[in-house]
């Protein structure tokens, strides 16, 4: 037997486990099983069970791939969104993030990336068909592309835009601008450029 | 039901208890049950027996208290430690900085925590008994009382004293002075002053 850095191969176990998540370091490890330790029983349990369950029980809605308990997700599922509204994101960070605004009542499509030759993901690796299928069906008026402004997110979004162009709903992109709350003089130019190129009427502008 | 923050009670059940865990946040808890989505199913399953059986299956030494596998630890188990030396420590975590220390070859006894009138924590709530009783067996030659220098710590290591004094060991305490590599000039004056009046005589001194 390998001899344990901490007297108790139980122990080591739990904390080479906990140190392999991106962020917690040996250290750190040692001292949430540390805690875990102390813990009641059923409390570790509960955590045990809670983690176990989200990756085995967890799956994804099968119309936008957002992560979700059921067959279909909370948000396809609510009939008071606007579901002719469809806006694409990268993965379901993106989705966390836009619902956190509060701003958006349309629903989503999830893609699972970006076509990234690099890293070998072209547009079958995608969920690009289900989208389409989407749009065939004619279940949206309007496709928002909120990729990320990476050269791997601006060709996705050319080439989603060339592909669903002729079934003949809106495509538009999410607004790229100077944050609010940002020093001018602070942005950088490709921005501050694109802000000023996309400018939009004084009386349309909404505070957040 | 109640509507869930990520549109997944499972996901939001896995990061509430994520954040259960010292120093981290909902945001935290969020980026690693998202990587643990991400991950192979096995790897979590690993992962999660892992944490089940530390606090399952992990027992304390019948001997010193410190975390095991087994009945008795492998520090107390092992026939080439100084058993006639024993370090009286507050937790197993000072057991391991100890032991990471390379400088200690005796044994241990894990008090489980200090005489606290405070919190409640009396000397019965101590592991005594048993040092106790490990120095009317004679096991021992020398007590090493290597507890913390705060009101707490100086009580129990009084207390100890004082009830284990009549069984002639020679009970000793760690030293305390300026840590290695630190300038005097930035010592306190209570370290600095007993550094000074526990002075040790030169050709004592090791290189660690």
């Amino acid at each position: 037997m390998e001899r344990s850095q901490y007297s108790s191969r139980l122990l080591d176990n739990a904390v080479n486990q906990f140190a392999t998540l991106p962020g917690i370091g040996r250290r750190t490890a040692l001292r949430l099983v540390l805690h875990l330790l102390r813990e009641d029983q059923n409390d570790v349990l509960q955590f045990v069970d809670a983690v176990r369950a989200v990756r085995s029980d967890i799956c994804y809605c099968k119309i936008c791939n957002n992560i979700s308990d059921n067959e279909v997700c909370d948000i396809c599922a609510n009939a008071e969104r606007d579901h002719r509204t469809i806006c694409v994101v990268e993965n379901i960070r993106d989705v966390m993030a836009i619902e956190n605004t509060h701003q958006y009542r349309g629903v989503y499509h999830v893609l699972g990336g970006v076509i990234s030759p690099m890293d070998g993901i072209g547009p079958d690796d995608l969920n690009i068909s289900s989208l389409e299928n989407r749009l065939i069906s004619g279940e949206a008026d309007e496709v928002i592309l909120a990729l990320s402004t990476t050269l791997e997110g601006d060709t996705t979004n050319l080439y989603l835009y060339k592909r669903l162009d002729k079934y003949g709903v809106n495509i538009t992109t999410i607004a790229r601008g100077v944050a609010v709350g940002d020093e001018l003089e602070y942005a950088d130019e490709v921005t501050l450029g694109r802000s000023i190129v996309n400018r939009v009427p004084f009386n349309k502008t909404i505070a957040v």
